[in-house]
């Protein structure tokens, strides 16, 4: 047994762990020998030094070995997921397991909850009334062999030693590490089963990694770990700066990826949606039309199954807030840009997002971007829409907002959505 | 209140933290508000972006500010103490407090308990019969108000803050950080109510800070923080490849400085106690031969009345070691190098240090260097004396010093004791 305390000092120092300490560190930390304190000096460490690849392959790999590997075989279709490292407005994840299932492959999504500006895929489709998120895996593995698609929560088996590490990341600054990004994420969707996964990795204001070297590195990362452990990873580095499609919380959101499955969504989430899903089905192996799908109503057929399998009763009305208040543009011409991040503290000022794991979320809370950049603008007009079950939350949200929108005589230049593929 | 996860956030990214940020992380770690986990990944955070000088103040200040200050009007001396980062074979502490007051000054040295390879100055004190190292701040002071000088545990009361932070720092590997180092000394001796202070910082292969580059700076950095705080300080750089006089442990090191104090003490040790008095005489103001003071017995005088003020029987023999045995020269020649670091693990084996603030330790064992760089030998005759009262613990202690002794054809080339002096 290794002294913890040698073993931060290496790191600390430049050095590379070997793989057995790093698999007993992860052991004994998931089973409280090694104490937090030591664990975040050593994180912190790691926040400095990075980890080697060869550090890294293991870290990943004891995380998965902490805890179940889900067995996906039984399922009648090629496996693929999808992962959003998280964006503004982003909910991809509602459009796309449906419709990439009714290509033809069966998409396993397992998330986790968010601690962003808005909820994440689980507290969105918890404003569905009766939807459940937690299913017990065997639960979770019938509604993908009947449905083709299921999205729910991570179960506590998954990768426990990453909730931990988690938490703690989150207390002490050891978040933004991409070795530490990489590894949470990919030991969670290695050990739920998939055979392939599309990274969808943000980049700009709204993004949780706003530079596009970083964004690229973090992508490269988690593409060759996927394959070290078997699972054919790619990844798309999208655009986000400004918020994706026009809704942004919970229900409000909800509303949305239904209107888009009904092929009436906005132009920019569309794109990217069909992106992702072209991704997904060529490491399928799948050659199928994914627009045709979601035009043809398909996709949508297959949500309401999915949603409905999991008690969501979409006919009932989805929650709707108390208060709502426009914002209006200051001045007329074209606008030229609206704050990601802004829209997304706004989002959280209302209640749409939470500061703590433990905290609920409010699923009529939101922002509706109802002009956005690109388009035309009367002084006066309502360009944003404040939604908020809590009236006083909204003069802060409003503030949030001061220097969100921009304003100009001419048309703004037009900006790439998709910026880059990584993958094999 | 500000969110802790935020200020280790600045911190880590290269800023500066806020007067007011650093008194309540001070204050409510110290009252257990910050966990330990926050604290240690900020703890990491400084040991790579360090603390700029006003940070480093305010910090210092607030460990002062966690617990008490004692108040040393009431000494009729000028007061002044010293402290030392620790060598192999240091024992400087309990011929100098003595020495100094001997020569008209007030020596108010509390001590905190040795982590190293022999114990601190308390352990090696308590290895006399009856001798106690808690004294109550009255007592303390009544001692040093009758005697002069007075060695003790420095209460719970000094700088509270510090001591969650050192027990932190050991188990976390940010113990080697010259801001965290600089502020938990200091921290000790500005609540302790000196009003000088004498800093020896060794340098070499038995010190705790091996390099003279760094050990420089965190000379310059603790005599610069006494000097804000109105503790006039300086420092003197002293070169710790070689153990300090000849005996290494803790009964053992009484006896060497006894014989110091009888005027009969080795070479070495003698002159680098008269630089520091020296050194504290001149901060103090007094016009003193602290040569005389040795050589005339008043210093020795002036130490048996401060032990037998704590209790300290020293008419009654020192614990003596059940076991002895000899480390034999391998060849003849001149003794060339006698590495400290080595000569102090094995005292530690041995049983003479501790691993845990919590272990005892062995008072009779340790190593006593026979021979000396510089000094001449013969094949087969014996170098070092090991000493436990573990016969098990002996070869563990001579594996340690298998590679520690050199011995040549020439005499070594002169190595000077006194490297540079830092302050006012």
């Amino acid at each position: 047994m290794p002294e913890t305390v040698d073993l931060i000092v290496a790191k600390r120092d430049g050095g590379r762990l070997a793989d057995d300490d790093i698999r007993w560190l992860i052991a004994a930390h998931a089973r409280g020998d090694v104490p937090d304190e030591q664990m975040s000096a050593l994180l912190m460490a790691i926040y400095f030094r990075g980890l080697e690849p060869a550090e890294l392959r293991t870290w990943t790999e004891a995380m998965v070995e902490s805890g179940d590997r889900l067995e996906l075989g039984s399922v009648p279709w090629p496996t693929v997921d999808k992962h959003s490292t998280g964006g503004v407005g982003d909910k991809v994840s509602l459009i796309l397991a449906p419709l990439v299932a009714s290509c033809g492959a069966a998409v396993p999504q397992l998330s986790g909850r968010g601690l962003g500006h808005t909820g994440g895929t689980l507290d969105k489709l918890e404003s569905i009334p009766g939807w459940r998120a937690a299913l017990p895996p065997e639960e979770m593995i019938s509604v993908l062999r009947r449905i083709g698609c299921v999205i729910c929560a991570a179960g506590p088996g998954l990768a426990p030693a990453d909730r931990r590490l988690y938490a703690l990341r989150d207390v002490t600054g050891t978040v933004e590490s991409i070795p530490l990004i990489a590894s949470s994420i990919m030991s969670k969707k290695i050990a739920e089963g998939t055979a392939a996964l599309v990274l969808d990795v943000k980049v700009g204001s709204g993004a949780f990694m706003p530079d596009l070297e970083r964004a690229r590195r973090l992508a490269q990362t988690m593409v060759a770990l996927g394959g070290e452990h078997g699972v054919r990873t790619s990844a798309l580095l999208t655009t986000m700066d400004v918020p994706l499609g026009r809704a942004v919380g919970n229900a409000v959101e909800v509303e949305e990826s239904v209107a888009t499955l009904r092929g009436e969504g906005p132009a920019d989430l569309v794109e990217v949606t069909l992106a992702l899903a072209g991704q997904m089905l060529a490491l399928a192996g799948l050659d199928a039309d994914p627009a045709a799908a979601l035009a043809d109503g398909r996709a949508l057929e297959r949500f309401r199954a999915m949603i409905a399998a999991q008690g969501g009763a979409l006919e009932a009305p989805l929650p709707r807030a108390a208060h709502a208040e426009a914002v209006a543009a200051p001045q007329g011409g074209w606008m030229q840009r609206l704050d990601a991040r802004a829209v997304g503290v706004a989002a959280w000022r209302l209640g749409a997002g939470r500061a703590r794991q433990e905290h609920p979320v409010d699923p009529a809370a939101g922002v509706l971007c109802l002009v956005k950049p690109g388009e035309q603008v009367e002084r006066g007009q309502p360009i944003l829409e404040l939604r908020s079950n809590d009236a006083d939350r909204i003069a802060g949200a409003r503030q949030a907002l001061d220097a969100a929108v921009e304003i100009g005589p001419q048309p703004p230049a037009e900006r790439p959505l998709i910026l880059e593929r990584i993958g094999p």
